[in-house]
């Protein structure tokens, strides 16, 4: 049976939410739980015939938002600073953690360390497209000031995991820029563009508006802009929600309509649900890292987990590990 | 009356969106409108009773997207080349040009020149917020590489442009950045962070989420990030319609349901609609130009005229000046 460490304390409602998701995975599929966090807290919340799926690693404290990612080397007690260790000593195949994000990045790369080659681990978020699937970008927030070198290898792993993951099998990937055109782009993209055509899958520049509509399967930025994207991302559609229920309200017919319409509003809330992905893979470490929202509820870390045990099923790292080999040659 | 130069044939879709535009702005307000383009094509094209209003500045050839922006320095029979010649000689208080941004801006850059002290000239655009009103985002795609020095004068313009034109009296500006706290951002916004902190009306860090929450009234960014996030946010709010458009059809309760909101999409799309703004203001030139989409339909180009109206009746490039001096010292 896998086995995977989840950091049961990290997120920002406390373990309640995090041990229903690993309840709700485990009843879906079985596999070893390795919950970080304090067993006198924990084990009440597992239902007792999950109990032997379970097993505890005890940790007393969690690393919180103001800590910076640099004290979570000291916190040597966190459920975070833990759970990486297991990983480290290979006695789990993945780490979930909703903890802070930047820590278990920290952690994950100076303790478990990055697969040969790779200058920097990334986190890949999935968005989703109008096609109903799914479009990987990276970085969403690791690297903040990235050269044109970490933006193709960002481009290698991203390859990697669309293809092992996702299956997908002819995958094209798409550098994020300001025009499509080759001559766009600031100084690091340009230097970009020109290392990832060495890439069969590479098609080139991409505009903001390609993450939604399908025609590519991997989108490269660096984390400054990735972290932008996503945040911006949300908002629209944060704004597009509350302007609609605002001129709902104010009309008995438009209430009626969107009565009628609730099935299609559930659907799309489905379909770009944050919690039907889960987490974010933290691409590029010698191990499996999903890295997962704060504010996750149990459906997310059911997902999360789901996606700690296909990546750690698959071969992914030494995909990334000979690809960057055999261009290092 | 206040004399505007339009570029007439500039855009995507040939002169007659353009001047329907100018015919529906006439219609409101009287102004003396100077069309750039051939004489012999647009005449026809404007009502009897509004020829009084017009005047023809021939220009016989076109910038299109294909030419370099530089190219548009030799095109001197062009119709953005003839429009912004009349702007430097004074002779028009402002241009709106649908026409090859670049080449527009280029050409306002060099020919008509920069505002004492502006190091480069940025576009701003407004983006619609959940309350109704609207967010100054700046630069959008001007300045691809930018320097902290760069993105503090656009904090400088963009506070000039909501005070003057919007009639903000105590806007609120923030940067745009991967986090609120001051220790987020990149290597130029900390930088930049730094200088802006010297203005009153700087909050700090904003993230991509705050540009439609309307805690902000401008948002600075590099024009790198700013064309990334106009082109994300364009994607999402169209893969949410797609998405919607795509379940209603499956289901005639659902059907049902949208004509009854039929009221209310219409109202969002008015509230998040390009065409409601028209154009966006070049700031840092020494004169009024506003640039609009190449795709403008006739109510955009009437809503460009109208900001163009208002920016030439403005002291903005005066405050822009006298605010640039005073940190000069």
């Amino acid at each position: 049976m896998t086995s995977i460490c989840i950091d049961a304390m990290g997120g920002d409602f406390g373990p309640k939410p995090i041990i229903e998701g690993v309840v709700e995975a485990l009843e879906t599929v079985k596999f070893s739980a390795v919950l970080a966090g304090k067993e006198e807290v924990l084990k009440p919340l597992v239902p007792s015939h999950l109990q032997k799926y379970i097993s505890y690693i005890e940790a007393t404290e969690t690393i919180s938002m103001s800590d910076g990612a640099t004290n979570a080397l000291k916190k040597k007690d966190s459920t975070i600073y833990k759970a990486i260790e297991l990983l480290k000593n290979k006695e789990v195949k993945a780490v979930v953690s909703a903890g802070h994000s930047g820590a278990t990045m920290s952690l994950a790369t100076l303790r478990v360390g990055r697969i040969q080659n790779v200058l920097r681990p990334a986190i890949a978020t999935l968005m989703p497209n109008v096609l109903g699937k799914k479009t990987l970008v990276m970085d969403v927030g690791a690297n903040v000031d990235c050269k044109a070198e970490h933006l193709f290898q960002f481009a290698i792993m991203g390859e990697a995991y669309v293809k092992e993951i996702l299956k997908i099998k002819n995958p094209k990937i798409g550098l994020l820029s300001n025009g499509e055109e080759e001559s766009k782009g600031n100084e690091v993209t340009k230097e970009a563009f020109s290392l990832m055509s060495k890439l069969d899958c590479f098609v080139g520049n991409v505009e903001g508006n390609q993450i939604f509509d399908g025609s590519v399967d991997v989108v490269i930025c660096d984390g400054f802009v990735g972290n932008i994207l996503l945040k911006t991302s949300e908002g629209v559609a944060d704004a597009i929600t509350k302007i609609i229920k605002k001129h709902v309200k104010k009309s008995p017919i438009a209430i009626a309509g969107s009565l009628l319409m609730k099935k299609v509003f559930k659907t799309l809330k489905q379909q770009v649900d944050y919690d039907e992905y889960g987490g974010a893979p933290l691409l590029g470490v010698d191990g499996c890292v999903i890295i997962s929202h704060g504010k996750s509820n149990a459906k997310a870390i059911k997902n999360a987990i789901f996606q700690a045990l296909n990546f750690a099923d698959s071969d992914i790292n030494k995909v990334i590990k000979d690809e960057l080999l055999s261009f290092a040659r």
